[in-house]
């Protein structure tokens, strides 16, 4: 199972990231990946995740799924909906649509059977360390009070970011540990990289800006 | 706006309604619909939305949507990504998945503003006759006992099905009215109309059955 | 089934509420019903139901219940317990805690056969109509905006009252209407009466007072 | 802060333990507690919790509680309220109940501050391990599939227990460990501690038994 690259991209639900303008940041990332080299993966609205697939030469991933195995689950998103459209993973327990533990350990579980990455996320050191203790391909710690805030974690919080890498690390040396909330510039970047954090999660920073393409490319400027 | 079709066939989170599979099904109810003259509106997964917006040639709705505006919603479907997906409407308070009564009043009020037609299920009359007091395009009852069980809800209980259109017409006669649960062949569909429906709803009888198409085509047999 | 009386105190989760303060609260209540001759009822907090019915000489009111019967649910609050506690009734649907329809239309149903007094809370006037289609004691109709605010419905929205009277009368003229949302005095019940409300819903205002006694004389003295 | 006792009784919502049959069940508890020497909590009904806590002379537990701090959470139990009504701590996460990471991981923290005992149950070991990494007082493992079955998890699964045990003692020796699901007999608790459990939790076995004083001192009889 491949690693998830060091710029993941949240669309959340945001009107500038659905329908064709979702299709087009897609595109502009997969334009910036190409041309710095730095991996780009994005997590589209859930109702493009088929559509971003066929067309996104990056890895897409789902921005939640739910623990139900496939069945009659009107509504919900399942792990084997998610690999069918052709995405190779998904967020987890994002601080906008937590998640229960049981449901974690199962997806994680059962992504694990599928060839699915995970990347689950945490709102603190105690939460990161929790969710090790589940094995997901990979940790983003947030804190939700810097979501959207533009007041970059790697900065305001730095200890958050250097408590989980070592009690995720401590645990299970194979996790990845990424880092959210308020990441808006290359030099965000480089400060969560130095502090141990393996990439960021991001979204309104990118989303919302006037100039996708140009954040990005400063975003990308920030990974050696 | 649109009225809905006669025949909806709600995919579910079943895996043979996922990623191919699904794109397969949408093709076979086109197709149905063209040869039959009977319309056919589809419910993809979730994450097939999108991609199946922009490759049927039939009304596309959504299973499910949250009463959330855009915004910072990790993971949650909103109208403005359905009607942004191409979509013509969504499903509503299925009772695999179901709704807060606010959240339905919401959703259906809102809507109404995008040009998205709603679809509510209710478990009952009662239920129908709430739902009917907010206004919604249609309803859906659907006895959840019989979802899935091959008994149609037109021959086990037709007082439920009699009784909601009355309930239903008598405080909005423009809401049109559905029946679910168990239909699976024309037969079934005749007698849902007999009783007043407009039209039903179906998922299971179609989506695991070994021929779709001569279930769907069965199905469009009973609509005059 | 008795009537709900004119003032209904929800204690909510407030630490001023908790435990022994709560149990004097309830004792206030009784003393200042009895004082006046204007009926209270108290919604004390759940874990604190049975002490309050067991030691109230007025109303208590449970202020959520789950639709589940009698079982293996931990930790929900069901009917047959708020039936067996000695209490007379729930809250429903509070803006706090909103509820699925088909969940607030079951225990409605089921509350009636136990001879429990429901009042169902709504958010507007669409929302206190769908409601009513569904035959609880009391609809209590508090915009949620206005809640906790300290400007009273009864002032600051006079039409979501008149309105939501008007709706609920015309489905089923036997359900009580009441409103809330930042009532504090008995100007604001006085108001509230004369838009057809037959009583007020009422928290922060009273269990956050400095003098809590001296606020219900006052609101007391709003009921002619 | 105490130890949470060898014999957790947890009263459900079931109609058997509901009211006065659930405070004559808190005094059989004591009797047979007082009888043996065998510690004995119990969980009455969520309604029930401060009645339980005034009268009982044996620790008394929630079944549930939030993550939310006192306010304004109409319906919602809280740890402060659990406090004040006299009870000694909270199950959570039970899988009847099931919580948000990051809310088990709030309560346990909240609850050490106010001095309140956290018994968390876990459906697997990798569960139980996670939920050791935020540090409750204690940790039940129950297979939900064994839950009510009258199949006792010692001897159905007694890996799930050694290894939980296991799992839990490595991170952090100072929790508790746990089992429940299908106990009801003192040869199920004897086996549930000779691998290593220190405690059991159970439901029917006691609250639906036609003699739960029998079933009790039965029970107290496993524990040396």
């Amino acid at each position: 199972m491949s690693k998830v690259p060091p710029i993941v991209l949240n669309f959340k639900a945001y009107s500038e990231s659905a329908g064709e303008k979702g299709m087009s940041l897609v595109k502009t990332c997969e334009e910036v990946a190409e041309e710095t080299g730095v991996g780009i993966a994005v997590c589209p609205q859930q109702v493009d995740l088929a559509l971003a697939a066929e067309k996104a030469g990056i890895p897409v991933y789902a921005q939640h799924v739910e623990a139900f195995e496939a069945g009659s689950r009107t509504g919900y998103v399942v792990l084997e909906a998610v690999k069918a459209s052709g995405a190779q993973g998904t967020l987890l327990n994002h601080s906008e649509h937590p998640m229960e533990i049981a449901a974690i350990e199962a997806v994680i579980r059962r992504a694990k059977e599928l060839g699915l990455i995970t990347l689950a996320c945490a709102n603190n050191t105690e939460v990161s360390r929790s969710i090790a203790a589940l094995g997901p391909s990979a940790i983003a710690v947030e804190p939700p009070a810097l979501i959207g805030s533009g007041i970059p974690v790697s900065k305001a919080d730095p200890g958050i970011v250097s408590d989980s890498v070592e009690a995720v690390k401590n645990l299970d040396p194979k996790i990845q540990v990424f880092c959210g909330a308020g990441i808006s510039t290359g030099s965000d970047v480089k400060a969560a990289l130095e502090l141990g954090a393996e990439g960021v999660l991001l979204a309104s920073g990118v989303v919302k800006a006037s100039d996708p393409r140009k954040v990005l490319l400063d975003l990308a400027s920030g990974v050696p």
